[in-house]
């Protein structure tokens, strides 16, 4: 069996794992307080183009999307995201655990459009009972998004425009940020992201780490006593060398950006496979996630060779089938699913 | 100047009034413990037809819905709503406040169609990933519902077999429920309503009370330690004879109805001179709110005379009026309306 | 049978019935917009002699607190408050269904002491751990407190001085505030309390209203969109005018000082017949509340004929029993106590 | 240097560091749904003596705390805790952020004494104002206690007999427990905790672990879809093979006792050196942390050689300072401690 099931199937990249083995008896300050830690920080604050950035390490992605919006937001204010964005969806209610809403747009392709998003916030801020509604005060994006697509760098700088317009912070989720910077599509560097972003995560889960999110705060906006509200909310990592050795890995000459075009080469052989046996495309990605649509007997017969994921329901007849690469895809992999 | 801006522009019924001040000054214990809260049970009872159920006094419409919503969902649970219902749009998110999401449905007329709900169900439940969602725990109806439309018993009949079929309550928020209950259009009786939800609430505040919500738990589903939960929010109040002595009153000689009956007369004749000056209906509503298209300079012309509600935006053009009628409203405000 | 058992045994005084009854039918504007809500607003702040001060009008005494808490602390901070306080004991964790902690202190006569915070905050501010811990982020006050005590000049004055030198807000729960400006023992004015606090209520619930708390925020220090916030705790009052007539009334000719004083001519009244008995005094009280100790044969003679509290208890033979006056007590009250 | 600061001052036990190379690049699922965490569920369970328990593998403390808290409890209780128990004093408030109260009770030697918490249990339901407090829900207790002093038999058999009196859950907080029961000071085998607790938790971080710890459900009593309750949270790890493999190996040839002892062992040549040194005793500790008073200048003395942690203020001239042994405490620490 082989499997394309998800990008988190793999441990972590053996570079990781040398670096902690290495590491493994030094003694070290917790919570962060490590130069490991610090030296993560660092390389990720140059990676960015940004001196002045304030990084800050957490476990998982749904912590690190509930830690950081619950912050950010003030009292009277939830999140606009895409009907089909993590925080709406898949996250169990874990912005709502934290006494927020998160508005919920359509979606077009997985992301929001900065023009759909202007006329909510126009027709929110001329109506007058609005006082009785929830105001908007943060927009949230993934990169890639959810199915797989990625926003374009005007399309980017239009909601961030529109957010710097409006005063509200603009945030990225990007579990599989390397994913969708070394992709063949994407027009947008890390330092652009930086930019037009106030605050977004660097995925470490998804791309070559055990466990680990890097949030970079771009804009000196870190909120205050960040380390008393991350412990409130059970998300402070004792032995947070964990997380800084992973990072400063990750961050030591490219291996991130390295194993990402890696998980994107593999992407581009499986799209050749699924055009080659004719599979029906739900969504064109130009990531490392492919869905593609499958009747049952067409999922039971490839099913005898291959651990895929079973995304959503698409009709009566057909299932959305997720085929993701990544970092720790390899060769033999590709050739066995050509053979399935 | 003549108001019709909402059905809470005026005080309470003289009648209930009337029973405050010959009630005033007689040594009542606190927090509904008081003989009249407990005749204002047994006659809320009574007229559901309903001897087992459980009443609750609570004081305005968004802590009911906050209150009901919250003791009854389980931790990993939301509630069902129209996007247009209350909890959704116009509650500054009170429901999220308590940690749990609002899964919104689109509407049709303001109502959930109990089709719709079906197949979300159906979904949510065969999804194999729905332990990362939130459980649909709940279905939350409003009648008559915010733009003024109503439910049919074939409606109410076919939500309630779907949610006893899959074991979720119906919780139907009744603010303005007299004015639903007297329309022309109603087929449906309190007898009905409280034999098909679960829960639903007999607003006050909007039919002759200062303030003032009923609750009805109709299947001994009351939640355990109500009481101390809804002092944890903040809603017990010390007086309780105040809720217990308005609603004894409007359970009084079928006083609620009557004077809901009145509203739905008045009504009638706003639709008249709605028509009668040719305004352009919104949406045609049976119940005391009507909603109507203006223009910037139709609604100056108007405003000379009347005090009308913004209720939205339709267009750069029009603005969605409210011309709400209420138990208080008399025959020469509709003079008034008439001739403006 | 007579009752002594709390502050809240009667409705409205007649005054207010009286207005209520004379204003019904005016149609005015919800949620707090009417020109009687607003003149209520005027009269308390020129009572504070605080012109720029912010007045808020909400329902009940515990949502008051947890409104007013929730709203000013900070993610990281809790509320100093006193073992013996009532958002510490009395009110089913209301401030920690809002997320913050209440750290209590041990209390002294029902008081906090100025020393004993002092400590704690030093203490605090000195650990090197203190990032794990939450913040004292405002310190909480009862006047009087609950079982009756005041606090003096001096006393308020050190408690402000250290709020101010450590930048947290005091808050002063007033639910009684009347019947500690009246006590013979208090050294303070309502103008002193405006001045050393940052927050307080004055208490209409138990000083002649049928409902209603008014907010005091004296330092221009109103938390932002603050209605949107009191709406998504469910606290926020549709028909505003019940609020606002109440408090016109109450604050029009000195009404809520005179019928203040007159409950303690009536608790002065009380104390002497206590003497007189020969019952044993819990704490000496000077306002409103007599608390004594009685056994199980003495509150079963005195309950023939009066209602009294069951305040605490004392020990395995002694309960303590609260008999408290108000604006309702009579001189017939009075004299049928003594006769008991 | 050496250091004595805490019990996570080294990454994991190499057995650990090669399971986790050895298995890195399997495919396996996420969420848990692997078979090491099957494995380790298994072996747990096996050395609980109880095959029928339920098993859940956390991240860290705080959050273990938290989610068992927050999902155990309904909604109108709270937790008793010992006023220096973790949860009361260094989460932050994370208890209070889910909406619950932790009633602290004063603790003697880090403990809670049965007899306390059966006279808190008794006048709690004697009291009858008690719909307007916190119903106490749960016992947490911390084994060993974060002063490093130990429950007997006697007293945890107390604790659970009160606890099933009342029909409330005992919770047992074991983030050191490797280190509890190894002491020579301890009566008690994991069977007697699993036996008498209804959940506790097998704490991974500080003994061995990068990561991770074990949550035992004793008595079927696991709360009902816990896993999305657990997502909702932020706190379910996507690899859940990170602790799975961890808590297999640990739970595999009795790693977790061995190294238990071994930091046992180390403590009590520590106990040695403190009484040559004539370092005075803050609390007398049977488990792998040592407190100890010492003045400033002691403190600057020590300080040149050995990392020590400053645990708390003693009086204004002494500092409570921790040397906590673990399993990775060598031979050489302890001779670098005797010269220092």
């Amino acid at each position: 069996m082989v499997s394309f099931e998800c990008d988190y199937i793999a441990g972590a990249h053996p570079e990781i794992l040398n670096r902690l083995a290495e590491t493994n008896m030094e003694s070290l300050p917790g919570y962060g307080m490590d130069h490991y830690t610090e030296s993560a920080k660092e390389k990720i604050k140059a990676a960015c183009g940004m001196p002045d950035a304030q990084v800050e390490l957490l476990v998982g992605g749904t912590q690190t999307n509930s830690v950081v919006i619950s912050t950010m937001l003030r009292d009277w204010e939830g999140v606009i995201a895409a009907d089909s964005g993590h925080v709406s969806v898949h996250e169990s209610g874990a912005i709502e655990f934290t006494g927020h809403k998160v508005i919920e747009l359509p979606s077009v392709d997985g992301k929001l459009e900065a023009d759909m998003v202007r006329a909510y916030l126009e027709k929110f801020h001329s109506d007058v009972t609005n006082d009785h509604m929830v105001f908007p005060g943060m927009v949230y994006i993934s990169f890639p998004t959810e199915p797989g697509t990625l926003y374009s760098k005007a399309e980017l700088e239009a909601l961030s425009d529109l957010c710097r317009e409006y005063e509200i912070p603009l945030y990225l989720d990007g579990a599989r940020l390397g994913y969708g910077l070394m992709s063949n599509a994407c027009d947008l560097t890390l330092q652009d992201i930086a930019r037009l972003t106030d605050v977004f995560y660097i995925g470490g889960t998804k791309v070559g780490a055990l466990c680990g999110e890097a949030v970079v705060f771009t804009k000196g906006n870190r909120p205050e006593h960040f380390m008393t509200s991350v412990k409130k909310r059970g998300a402070l990592l004792a032995k947070g060398r964990l997380l800084g050795i992973q990072f400063d890995t990750l961050f030591t000459d490219d291996l991130y950006f390295r194993i990402s075009r890696h998980a994107i080469e593999m992407a581009l052989k499986i799209k050749e496979i699924i055009k080659e046996k004719g599979w029906k495309v739900y969504m064109d990605s130009p990531t490392n996630q492919q869905l593609i649509l499958m009747t049952k007997e067409e999922m039971e017969e490839l099913g005898k060779t291959v651990v895929f994921d079973r995304w959503g329901i698409y009709d009566d007849m057909h299932t959305i089938v997720r085929l993701a690469s990544s970092w720790s895809t390899t060769e033999e992999d590709i050739k066995a699913l050509a053979e399935a």
